[in-house]
């Protein structure tokens, strides 16, 4: 994996780089779909590749692991072969999902002990057999199993916490220094800094992650009910402390404003399922606004769904048509919001690119960022 | 609307034919995916034209009526706007729907009074203002207003039921003769055979349907749970009195085997939600036999979800995959399994028709239906 910035923002901390991997050249900034399962939600494959044109996806190794079970993956010859998709997957490490999800979890030096929220059956992650499985999965970016430490924690815990990830973190790299590639592709590792919403703790956190020398960098542990003021804040105390010469991750976000907020601030990847859970509630973003495609409003709007928008989506349904799926309770609705919101972020991202590459960003983000979080 | 026979099997009643209309030209026997409230479930628009190939869809008016309902579908220019699908649509009449779906509903001889599934809102449903609907709709092939005789019904009942069908048919085809077709394409209106499971009423019924001599004739009532082999019986009885050169539509069937036993008989058209219904339960039809794709057996089955599958879907997915998106409750599990049982259907009838020009229809019918009968 190699990293190039091709273009740096001149108003704002923004750049353009391109992430080069094995699986074929990412530019960022850029968004990765959200594939929880093996299925980005309501979405074929080719829509992906085609029509939304997404560069890389995410997997979920806690959903993975239990269904369909690693040993299904590796038969099939990694997750890449069994959902048929070919360009880069990233795979979480499950430590959200550990402790949003699962019953009876317990948190000790070891790992994470839990039991499955779907049949109640125990397990135990730890930061060594989640690189394991990872590698099994056929991760392109392998993550460091960390605690998201919720919100609000205080001082003392979120140090403790911070300080456990860090552990599990050296763990976790010696592992994967000790196991190989498998499928014949690259695989990269990314560790996570922690550390709430505590500017010493973050920055500590990240001096910690940055020494560490790896090909990427993630900050977890945001937009996980705090202020978005607050998560700008530390994204600003974070970002000049990890390496400029890789990409950095800002797991789990966000809102489109959000995004754009954190691009201006030196971030490069990004993910989070709100284009496709929002867009399964009938939650369209547009370039002139956020539309409730279920409201009155739009019973008679016979334009498409989205003028601007540039999937097949946008342009063959109209509003109208879509708000009567959504009120019929029709599954057409929730795959057509699904890739117009998918298309809309990948669009987003791919104007701040141009916008950076121009040096006129920030004026824009401005600008787009009103416009994007009004209700229409 | 224009009905050239272009073969005759040899063996059988089967036939081919050219369904002329002013939305194009169907190739008969036709099966035509069941788009309830304007919508295939789980299928796209382009994938129903493009990977499935329907020749043409059916609407559902009591739904369309009620949801988004004809106000919406006339501004819309006619629900063939208002989905995106310029090929033919048949709608039903939505006599099946008022009998199996509402409430406090009451046949008098104006029509069926009865409240809507959704509110509990009263609504009318008479033989003339059902033909005004499909019209608005902007229906290819418009349906006459039937009762659909349940089973068991007994002879006097059954008998009763028939001439009120009749009375009512005679009611809708005149106003059909006195409305104009809307939105500059031809309409076209099919009167429906009744009768039950009594030979001399289905009889009755079909001769008086011929005798109004319109551009088809359908045939309702059947495979409302009724053994096959009755069902075969009375389409026999049928079939040689409805006229030989107009298309023959048999309502509602259904199984793949039921359809290649009726185009035996003579029939020419076909609906049902089978293909998608039981798609979206897991159920896949194939050359082999029926599977049950949630079973433990397909695991690891990384065979494509049908070799034989002329759909994107049926290539790029594998079983073993299907499988883990239908244990997981994954959306595209919906779809692709709605992909392939409708591109299935497509391909047993694109096949039927080509065993009728070779003029050997019925040997490979007879062993075509053991094999896709069998569950796998």
């Amino acid at each position: 994996m190699h990293f190039t910035i091709t273009a740096i923002d001149k108003g704002s901390n923004a750049r353009n780089g391109l992430l080069e991997t094995s699986r074929g050249t990412l530019k960022t900034p850029v968004f990765m779909p959200v594939g929880t399962a093996g299925s980005v939600k309501a979405v074929h494959q080719r829509e992906l590749a085609d029509d939304i044109k997404a560069q890389i996806i995410l997997g979920n190794t806690y959903h993975l692991y239990l269904r369909p079970g690693i040993n299904v993956i590796e038969k099939a010859g990694g997750l890449h072969n069994f959902i048929n998709w070919e360009k880069p997957v990233l795979t979480d490490s499950g430590g959200y999902q550990v402790f949003s999800l699962t019953a009876n979890r317990k948190l000790k030096e070891d790992g994470a002990h839990f039991q499955s929220h779907i049949d109640g059956s125990k397990h135990l992650f730890t930061p060594e057999n989640i690189v394991d499985i990872q590698r099994k999965i056929g991760a392109d970016i392998v993550m460091a199993f960390d605690e998201c430490t919720p919100y609000p924690r205080d001082y003392k815990d979120a140090r403790k916490s911070m300080e456990l990830t860090h552990r599990w973190l050296a763990r976790g790299i010696r592992q994967f220094d000790n196991s190989v590639p498998l499928y014949g592709h690259e695989q990269n590792f990314f560790p996570i800094v922690q550390g709430s919403v505590y500017k010493d703790l973050r920055r500590e956190s990240a001096e910690v992650i940055a020494s560490f020398n790896m090909n990427g960098n993630a900050i977890g542990g945001l937009s996980v009910g705090e202020p978005a003021g607050v998560m700008y804040e530390m994204i600003e105390e974070i970002s000049p402390v990890l390496p400029e010469n890789k990409p950095r991750y800002l797991m789990g976000v966000g809102m489109p404003d959000n995004i754009l907020e954190a691009v201006a601030r030196g971030i490069d990847m990004f993910d989070c399922v709100i284009p496709t859970r929002n867009g399964r509630n009938g939650m369209l973003f547009t370039r002139e606004g956020i539309i409730n495609i279920k409201n009155k409003k739009w019973q008679y709007d016979f334009s498409p769904v989205d003028e601007n928008g540039t999937t097949f989506a946008d342009q063959q349904y109209s509003k109208a048509y879509l708000r009567h799926l959504f009120v019929s309770g029709e599954i057409l609705g929730a795959q057509i919001a699904s890739i117009h919101n998918l298309g809309f972020y990948m669009r987003l991202l791919e104007q701040a690119r141009e916008k950076i590459s121009e040096g006129n960003f920030g004026h824009w983000k401005n600008d787009m960022v009103k416009k994007i979080s009004t209700r229409l």
